[in-house]
């Protein structure tokens, strides 16, 4: 085993036994990310959109030899990393060196990047989410299982302008590395929350929020119902859809028109259709 | 190693050094799909399809112990399963059967419901794809990378009730499991074609199809243009968009409005926004 040696005064690691190793590794467990109160954000443009929002890493993980299209295939970004790196040792962000067999151990997509971040969970009691304006827009997932499904969720979320995401009695949690991947970052420049599906339904009423759910089980469509206003769209989880519960708090609920063999969409795919027939209403 | 020994008439494999596990596993490579014309089909819905759509299984391997709710977690399909097994014999497919610690390193999901089936590819010559009637809806994919986003537009694509998908130089085959898995079984239920961009092109030209590209870089917003008549809707690559041939051919490029921070969305996502305006079109 190497031990760290300082590289200017920035640690160096290149040993796979190395104990911050083991530490990146086990913020993959949820049960670490709920008792450290952190998480993974890993690659340039996740990483970015989180500076973006506000969000100050507590660590950032560097391998240069990746920055460079040579170190890996595919790159668009040459040298941003270094000006996204500069900007981190700015802000007086601890900076950690690994060797690239260790931050490939380390990183958990494809195609790494050389830059890993260690940041606080974006998870907020939705009691501080505040509903504010005519026109505020939530999107309600209930029961989300694959945490792919609920990041992708997030980035058409952010694409279509929604004010607030929440996750309603949700298997996966924001912090999941899965989830922040598959949001694109997203998820730290959107407020989110989690919380049951009572309290979810408690907030919106508070708020005077109508709620459009999707369902199967109805005639009516989803573009014969009105998104102006203060709406939450909601989604069900992937095997079940949407609960009883949530079905009888409905204001309106609606189906996506299918006209195929399979007679299902993927709840991504339905929360992005749904979302933009609201975009669609409200520009004209 | 333990012998294939004859169950009924049926093979059973207990022995993960069996000669037909390493035939099954090989399928997820690329080349032998192309060696052998083949590939898999995991799950009791995605076979089912398959079935439906005329497909016919070389072979069928089989777990029961799987079949059952206290074999799996989250089993919906109690008995399902045996009712399509049922339906194999009938048609003379091969059944063999897998011990459980066989099936599970055959099965490529989460969650295998104990079916896997090995069929022939389903990727056809586009000039055997028809254009028939005025209102006649593709989905162009051009570069698309990640299996699991082309499974995933193809899954929206037999929702929206498109008539044809092809893929314009793709990076993935259709053959490819994950493509199959994410398109729950839709692909045998399309007609799918690969092709160059430029033979995309000249098939939508001779079928007189008007052709619309999502792009950033235009003006024009995907809910202004006009989605009745004979139309393809181009989507590009995730990391490059719609090359200039084919921002070159478009009859209209549009862009679909974003609110948001990343300014981006999944290719998957932004098919599903621009086809399902177009349903919204034609159902009106």
């Amino acid at each position: 085993m190497t031990n760290p040696i300082p590289f200017g005064r920035e640690l160096v690691i290149s040993s796979t036994a190395n104990p911050r190793l083991k530490a990146i590794l086990a913020l993959r467990r949820r049960r670490t990310r709920e008792e450290t109160g952190q998480t993974l954000v890993e690659g340039y443009e996740e990483i970015g959109l989180a500076l973006s929002a506000g969000v100050r890493p507590a660590t950032v993980y560097v391998c240069e030899q990746l920055f460079s299209p040579a170190g890996r295939a595919g790159s668009q970004d040459i040298g941003h990393q270094s000006d996204l790196l500069a900007r981190l040792r700015d802000d007086r962000v601890e900076v950690v060196h690994l060797s690239r067999q260790v931050f490939e151990k380390a990183s958990y997509r494809e195609g790494p990047d050389g830059l890993l971040a260690v940041v606080d969970e974006v998870d907020r009691p939705l009691a501080d989410l505040r509903v504010e304006g005519p026109d505020h827009l939530t999107l309600l997932s209930q029961g989300v299982e694959k945490p792919g499904n609920l990041g992708a969720m997030l980035r058409t979320a952010d694409a279509a302008g929604v004010d607030a995401v929440v996750a309603a009695d949700p298997v996966t949690d924001w912090g999941n590395p899965n989830v922040v991947r598959a949001s694109k970052g997203t998820v730290f420049a959107l407020p989110v929350a989690s919380a049951t599906t009572a309290e979810a339904l408690a907030w919106l009423a508070a708020n005077d929020v109508r709620l459009v759910v999707t369902t199967p089980e109805t005639d009516l469509l989803h573009t014969d119902v009105d998104y102006t206003g203060r709406v939450a769209i909601a989604v069900g989880s992937e095997k079940h859809g949407a609960d009883q519960t949530l079905l009888d708090a409905a204001t309106h609920r609606v189906r996506i028109p299918m006209h195929g063999k399979a007679n299902s969409l993927n709840v991504a795919a339905s929360a992005a259709i749904v979302l933009y027939e609201a975009v669609r209403q409200r520009s004209r």
